[in-house]
């Protein structure tokens, strides 16, 4: 089960988008489920939450959320470039007023001096566009995935709270 | 963070998959991304897990892993024929050897006479063939997801562990 703080961030989230209306669905890489998780842990989120893809490999990414394999050979899996196709695609897939999406690199392995372990993009789509977050976690592989999904879902309670 | 025994169950999953060259996928309704979320926390399990599809809406559940609408309006996304849609049409779009399905009644709402509170199928889907398990548990929603998520992976490890 998720960890408390992830799913206290769930519960903000099911309420300002019950109130709102708003629908959510989450593309993830690097978090494994862990978003979907957290907010599928909570009672009565089947009236917001529509589901979530976990592309784990770079052909799921391609042929479940339609990210380019264009984009995929020129940036990398774990990319800016990724992240936002990953976002835009889920939200189009499944249908949903929010994505997020997760790519990054949780660790022990994987990581390089230009791709360290630890680095991690997170991407948003909404209906009036896509934004993407890099960010860098010094953690090991649990603490690098739930940093990961905490960001995620703090940027969707942000964005669900605002003026949408 | 998944629990200990379910992490446990990953592990063996992704030695037997690993040194057999077996792909896993998922297509998860009530247990919401746990699955997917327990294997991923394994170092390594890129070598074998491709991803999973959490689909919590019907139309989820249609329009990325291929149930037919028809099949979701006869028999109601709680059923053995939507357990089994959903781990054929999952192996099928994610190019896994192997697909787990899991759609149930967590609770603590949704349930009926018919239907009850802690209803599950987890279906199962390789080159061979399909199959579905129906279970009944007695928990509260974290434990019935949880129970669904070990009976997933348990039968997992035995059909990648038997002659196959």
């Amino acid at each position: 089960m998720a960890a408390a703080a992830l799913v206290e961030l769930a519960e903000r989230l099911q309420g300002i988008c019950v109130g709102r209306g708003l629908t959510v669905a989450t593309a993830e890489s690097c978090t494994g489920g862990l978003i979907a998780e957290a907010i599928t842990s909570v009672p009565g989120s089947s009236a917001y939450f529509l589901g979530g893809v976990v592309s784990y490999a770079d052909a799921v990414k391609a042929a479940v959320l339609g990210v380019p394999d264009s984009v995929l050979a020129a940036h990398g899996a774990v990319s800016a470039q990724v992240a936002l196709a990953m976002a835009s695609g889920g939200r189009e897939r499944l249908g949903a007023t929010l994505c997020v999406s997760t790519t990054g690199i949780a660790g022990p392995d994987g990581g390089s001096e230009a791709k360290p372990v630890g680095l991690t993009y997170v991407g948003l789509a909404w209906a009036g566009g896509t934004d993407v977050r890099k960010l860098v976690f010094a953690g090991d592989r649990a603490a690098n995935r739930d940093s990961a999904a905490r960001a995620a879902l703090d940027w969707l309670v942000e964005l669900a709270g605002g003026a949408s």
